[in-house]
């Protein structure tokens, strides 16, 4: 069941199979911090050369009009609204998840200022809590954190005094996910606004913001979407609160006619006013390009595949790992995890070291964590299985003293991977 | 005195006309909008594929340790540090100008929180009045935006209620220089702090922060330092303020140990703590190429130039454009004078139209004002007089109806340019 025979057949059976052509990856390697970082869509180096050197060096100045640069944030961002489940004109890319944060978290409150809580997940990534801290301080907010399975009964405590509920689909950590159409069902019924962290479920969940009726929303690009390191991020707004949005990044490219160069700000009507400023150009296009990979594909699909690759981890990891110290963090119900499986160890970072010298790339969250994300476009059960024979073997090297000295090999082999 | 003949012999003795092969520009082009956008440098496309194919699609994730991804916007903001007069350990690169100016102005004002009047350049570029209107909204400050010239007299007015001076050292419009040392003295003297817009002065115009005192800065990387459209900007706070300084923009990467991942936001000691979110690191390594360019030359050569291209510009304007309807708008005096000449007429969109379809790139500022920029590593005397004659060529041509009709033509070409 857990055989790398068994593994090929996934592979030979897997629709998506063929996509991993649309990335170039190091030989070598498995790569499981896609969740972290996405590697190289096969296409961006093209893509990028084209932006610098027909549209920057060629076109200069009149880029920003013919080459479509002042509408690239509204254009990517629509493109990345369809993968999240939002109809086009409600989302905008650039700068980080979080200055995006910042400005949603703010606007969110605007839209209740009447009410003096912010509610938000305590174990959201720190840039959301650190975020939220600031937000609540600048407008004399109370913050409140608990963890998101205790956000409802914090709304039924207090809820017509929340203003925000600040959630994320997926615990970075544990990779638990939330339903996402349940609590802003039940913020609105306390009368207060959602903002969502989507950085670790878009490109990887089906999302409806749309349908589920969210507020607002950010995230990154460079995890799951594959935009480079540090791509811009997104924020998504819906429509409905356009007009009574009142943002504190007031920045020239969201005003109704930037080039008039009025006195006074006066916000775009439309999604263009969470513009903000000049947008980085280079990392759009990169971004851009990225994109295509998802141009045929289905968030439905991949979601059947993280999901078949994630069940194929825990079953490696009954086989493989059990009795070498390790915890299965992850859920195992399928419709509760996310696209990624966590495991404890108390030697976690020894571990990932020893995996990184082995070709098998996951990450750390201290002081126990091992992450291994799986990207449904270029993560194959075959990789499943060699990293989970990999971990097995050096969780059982390790509690051998003297094996400590053998010099690590990499993973790829005719003969080391025989499972 | 401007004939093409004097020009070419001011390009002959031109120290820096060798930095022009530092540029890629295209054929038939004269290019002044360099203070809009910077022209691409030549090593800018092997840059950017060394990061995205050596780095990103080779070392994915330990692109962040291995590659110094995480040190790049302090690293980077080093280098324009010594562009601006600022030593090491205080320039940060990273996110839009108008996101650092929200962070500029409210670390500032919290530096002072007796103080409830921010008081800034009322010419100043439009994202700057936005966002002070902003952060002024936001912390509860009356807003004073008066002339940059008449502030000092506003400092002497209410001086011991004013927070923060928000000023430029060049008007984006008229191109007139203002003298950071002393305004920045006079803010001192009144008890506030000074927050720089340099956009429009960081690598045309010696800078000193450092020696002038200046408490804080930003500016954007796009203009005269070339590195790209939308190209990050810098935000600079003096070191003595480093400790005070309590920023809204609370991202984890400016966390003392972002990798902790604490429950709570402990700022970093050094100017690490403005780091934000994710770098925008494609973006970054095109800046990171750009200014290789000013390794061998000095700020107070490329001013020395600049200045004599300014110069040369208006004996041709007087030369060659009097009695056509336009004014020059700039100062004469080389040192009220930035890296640029404004010129108003009338006609103003209709003329750099026109200009554009000869093969010269300027800029208009509605509704009367052409801009000529001036990059002095890759702009000739030889441009600027093909330039204005082709401007006086053009203003004279519409005041005669029936040669509207004649066919563009581009400027570069054996017979047209004689003067």
């Amino acid at each position: 069941m857990t055989s790398r025979a068994t593994a090929e057949r996934l592979d030979r059976a897997d629709p998506l199979a063929p996509a991993r052509e649309r990335f170039e990856l190091p030989a070598g390697v498995v790569y499981l911090d896609g969740n972290s970082l996405g590697a190289m869509p096969a296409g961006t180096p093209a893509a990028l050369d084209r932006t610098v050197r027909r549209q920057w060096r060629d076109h200069l100045i009149k880029g920003w009009t013919d080459d479509g640069w002042l509408d690239a944030p509204m254009r990517v961002g629509d493109r990345i609204g369809r993968l999240i489940g939002a109809a086009p004109g409600q989302t905008v890319t650039g700068d980080s998840t979080s200055v995006q944060l910042f400005n949603a978290l703010t606007t969110a409150a605007r839209l209740r200022p009447d009410r003096r809580i912010l509610l938000s997940d305590g174990d959201g990534f720190p840039t959301d809590r650190y975020l939220a801290a600031s937000v609540a301080r600048m407008l004399g907010l109370e913050l409140r954190q608990v963890p998101m399975a205790e956000l409802p009964a914090a709304l039924d405590a207090y809820g017509d005094e929340v203003g925000v509920v600040l959630g994320s689909p997926v615990d970075f950590r544990t990779g638990e996910t939330h339903d996402v159409a349940d609590l802003t069902a039940r913020t609105h019924r306390a009368g207060a606004v959602t903002v969502w962290d989507l950085c670790h479920a878009a490109g990887a969940l089906p999302l409806a913001l749309d349908a589920d009726g969210v507020d607002l929303a950010v995230g990154c690009s460079y995890k799951y979407l594959s935009g480079g390191p540090g791509a811009p991020a997104y924020l998504y707004v819906a429509r409905r609160h356009h007009a009574a949005a009142d943002q504190p990044l007031t920045g020239w490219l969201g005003h109704a006619a930037p080039f008039a160069m009025t006195p006074d700000y006066r916000p775009a009507d439309s999604m263009a006013r969470f513009r903000i400023g000049a947008p980085h150009i280079l990392s759009l296009s990169a971004l851009d390009a990225a994109l295509d990979v998802f141009d045929d594909v289905s968030v439905a699909d991949i979601r059947a595949k993280n999901t078949g690759l994630g069940r194929f981890f825990i079953e490696c990891f009954d086989a493989r790992l059990a009795g070498l110290g390790f915890e299965l963090v992850t859920p195992r119900d399928d419709a509760r995890r996310g696209s990624q499986v966590t495991l404890s160890h108390p030697d976690a970072a020894r571990l990932m070291d020893q995996l990184a010298a082995r070709g098998v790339i996951g990450d750390v969250r201290p002081p126990t964590l091992l992450r291994f994300g799986f990207n449904s476009l270029y993560v194959s059960y075959t990789d499943i299985h060699d990293a989970v024979t990999v971990l097995g073997d050096l969780a059982e090297a390790n509690r051998r003293p003297h094996d400590r000295t053998a010099p690590a090999q990499r993973l790829i082999g005719e003969t080391h991977v025989a499972q």
